[in-house]
């Protein structure tokens, strides 16, 4: 009963072979072998659009290097205070824009709206006294599960883009929201103005494998060196491309996810029916936050399940002294067996 | 034929292996699983201490990274002219190290002295005016196929030890130096003074996979938060672990790269036969440089056999108007038959 | 009626004298003058200990380097939401330190205390994922006109010291500080446990100065290299020299600052006699805010006075719609008379 | 007899004076003021087009500002071996540009051409493996006492601009240049092809003052960010603008440099005269290096006149091992008694 974080699981066995498939015979190194190229091909496809498409090794990367396509050093990027880039990734935003502000605002759900935006841009009246606003990241699926609807990303970047500022998308997890939201992936990405995203697969199904994809071609023109000097242009580069391909392929990317999502609704009832538990936000990934006793949480832990506790402070109130808020993360491949055995812990 | 890099053949197949072993099932992420760990474990008992190592994704991150941990921005690396951190990496370190001065000096055979790196410091005479020297790099085997002896390396040591500077080795191709120098682990590294290593293990049968290994541990203390602001803090870190304990395991990195070094002897051989071929510098590891005529170069180019041209510049006036120079790297995987058709047709 | 700030007021005679008798004949250059190192002599005088004190041209500057010698990249630095550092200074102290974040935290009339600190440190719990915290920093006098106590220096100091952080002070109006608190330099600094400090001069009568004033020798091991690299090694170095002897001789420093922290409480006696107006904050420096109805505040801007608003966030719901929250800042080369005249008219 | 530096000569009286004349009253501060304002329009005038004048600091700071403006941290400047950028300022280009790499060329008399810039350029051949070239820094007057004629600059410009790349001029000896030169501001500057230029005042009778002037408007678009970010906005910016004033008003600057030139051919003339004593290069501006017996040297700093030996890089096998590379440099301060004293000193 692990429920830790979706990255405990391992690569979906379509992936796995496709690494084997790849490794006959030499191929082009950095970027320059056919599985490469194939993978950009087919996320231009995915998209709908032409996109040019840069394999990375971690999420990390991917939103720092995204992050620095946007904003030198003296701006500043607004996103969710719970987001990734500003409080989990070790200042890692900072040291690949060059020491742009990350500027954390408190919205409800995990998601910021374009009033909590203005008025942060309202903020920024002392000209070079204050960093200039360069861009906005969203995460899509939030970081508490919730998701970013066409019409929630279009009214940001209806906001930002008249200002010449540009949005990222932080898609560590875009497969769960693409299935949640049974959007395509045009529809909530460019068509609702992203410029640009990192697009995750390693959290769902990938072995080790990020893709900066970029919607606003001009600002493509220089990442590759961006890539080049961050490290992140890996040689055997067809082991990264071989991953996309597969991921992508049939679709596996959004089954993996839909299949994730089913199992965190799953978790949703059942726990929804134990007394004295609430889930404050909607389930509509995958990704289940509860605010459960404390006793309970001792409980389950002592039962050997495993779940981080999570930081409260997007509850204001809505959370006891014997209470705690607690998170469960499911991936295709939690077993179902885990999730029914857990909801029955939990009940009993 | 393909010779144009180590990096153009694919993974061993005890390391694919090893992979697919590695994925059933959950395991702890971000370096906290048991593989990780092995493998770290796995390092101090090839070099005989006790090490910290921390697995990242491309040799230039692992290089930029060590360096990190010796210099500050205002400091100063010197290296060799053509040292991969010189002029491949696209001003990463650079970036890794915030502005660090990378000061290529000009040895033979691709390799620095005490004398050249004790001419280069009595340059720094003007107190903050310059940088302030903070290290030394070299790279074992080097990026002109020869090796640092253990004497060689202690030499350097002596000499920069006393001026509080530490000693990095770039060993993309470490395996390949050890092999060729039939000397211990131990004995080329920290017993000669080495401070900090990239060990490599990519370019010789690994898929993706390089260490920072540190010998003086002070150094190692706040590396993890190093690694992961650079984005290199890989999730689902398991499938380093699994790459490095099987690269390591029963010895595979040694067998793999002193079968790559035979066929660069092989190689060396042949070509030597050829009238108007001249190999400068000793093959000491799994690279060949060779002057060659430039018809030749088309005519084996036609033939289909792939391999690049290098810069002369440390050949002086050793090439002629109608030369050209050329490398060859080996890899275990480069197929035996390769070598003799190439060198077949070059004697043709 | 200028009140906007201690900075659109001019050069004390004393000091615009200085310059021109430093004017003679040849010095050497880059801090190698006599003034500059009589200068450091003088300081290490006023604060009755052995110091390292370099002078650069802005607070901006002072603060970055200072913080840089204290916090890598991937560090952490607290102090107040409203601090300086925090958000008047253009992402400026991300670029010195390469990097590091400064988190904001909310204190009361300016300053940050032990208890608020110790809340925030709990949330770094995950190691690598989050920064490092390596620093506190203090405005003295704050951004507020308030002033940390000894007793509340040292009470920061116990808590973080163990901790192996260090302790910033910035005093870009410390001679404010120091003559409302009616302590010592050495009390409400070293004594206190105060690392490094920015000890501004150009707020309080000098033309462009401001030093880096090493307490903690070791943080200032390789300072001026750090100078250089900012671009703050000054040639003319007797320039700078020449002002901060001119400072601190006979006490001038303190002797301005009592004279503006004398003008303050005179307009906050005055002020408060007015219906309406109401002052938050002790004021224990040089500046005075209030909240004043918007009426009277434009009514006092036709008249000719010059002073901001600011933002509010500090008052929470002290403000009511029809009210801002204005400051007004003292300098000792403010008329008593523009004061008298000012208090006049608000009464009136 | 001291000959060691322009910058160990105080500041012009007319200098002085005016920024005495600023200091009365109050005035906006952070280049806000009225002289600061007058100082961009006064370069504007002098230069015959619209500029963009930032007022700074130092030469360094100048310098890295400006870079910071041509290249990304990806990126690469071409300039001398010797220029100041490459080895004087302790990788300041490096701080500001995010870590741009600075290539030093090794060209004739200080000098570099399009030729050498061309092989150069021919060097970055693989794509993101090299950074990318973003711009030529030259420096006018050169470190080594020549001058680049509107003609050479020209030539450069024609080479560079068609691939995207920028033209700074590093011109701290600017106002030497131009006297040397004998040509107006414009025809060396824009008209010749400069897109960005350091501005220098200091060494040539200023108190601290360089200015970052942009002819390439587009180019100076976020530049105040940069310039607040880096700690060189001034609070008492009056103080930057006054000098400005008076370094330009009745054409000050070119009279003092004219004055520093004549001396320079002075000495000139009469070290020629003394056997055993070369000057290898034109002296063209208020700097003069010689060739000169190492007994010579010795008896003449023995008097207590004072002057820098030099790096005799540029010189190749010209000079022996009894021969020692000195450089002398000329104020419009230094006393033309010191100039025939030394002179004397030298024959006798």
């Amino acid at each position: 009963m692990n429920f830790a974080s979706d990255n405990v699981y391992g690569v979906h066995p379509r992936i796995m072979e496709a690494l084997s498939a790849a490794n006959d015979g030499t191929a082009a190194s950095y970027a320059g072998d056919d599985l490469s190229k194939r993978a950009e091909t087919m996320l231009s496809e995915v998209f709908e659009t032409e996109v040019r498409a840069f394999l990375v090794t971690t999420g990390t990367a991917a939103n720092g290097l995204a992050l620095s396509a946007i904003t030198p050093g003296y701006g500043a990027i607004l996103c969710h205070a719970e987001a990734h880039i500003s409080c989990d990734e070790c200042n890692s935003p900072e040291f690949f824009t060059g020491g742009a502000k990350i500027l954390g605002l408190h919205g409800a759900g995990g998601k910021i709206t374009p009033a909590l935006i203005e008025k942060t841009l309202k903020g920024f009246i002392r000209g070079e006294h204050d960093p200039k606003p360069r861009g906005v990241s969203i995460t899509n699926a939030t970081e508490l599960g919730t998701v970013y609807r066409p019409s929630d990303v279009k009214a940001i970047s209806d906001l930002i883009r008249p200002r010449g500022m540009k949005l990222h998308m932080d898609g560590a997890r875009f497969a769960n929201a693409v299935a949640g939201l049974g959007v395509s992936p045009a529809e909530v990405t460019w068509k609702s103005g992203v410029d640009v995203m990192s697009f995750g697969a390693t959290k769902n199904g990938a072995l080790m494998l990020e893709a900066v994809v970029f919607f606003d071609l001009g600002l493509a023109e220089d990442f590759a060196y961006r890539r080049m000097r961050a490290g992140q242009l890996v040689s055997k580069s067809r082991y990264l491309g071989a991953q996309m391909v597969a991921y992508l392929e049939n679709g596996l990317w959004l089954e993996n996810a839909r299949c994730a999502n089913a199992l965190a609704r799953k978790l949703a009832a059942g726990l929804s029916q134990v007394k004295a538990v609430s889930i404050p936000n909607p389930v509509e990934a995958n990704e289940v936050f509860a605010i459960i006793p404390r006793k309970l949480n001792d409980r389950l832990l002592a039962s050997g399940a495993k779940f981080y506790d999570w930081m409260p402070d997007s509850l204001g109130n809505a959370i006891g002294p014997d209470e705690i808020f607690v998170r469960f993360v499911l991936s295709f491949a939690t077993p179902d067996a885990d999730v029914e055995k857990f909801v029955a812990l939990a009940k009993g």
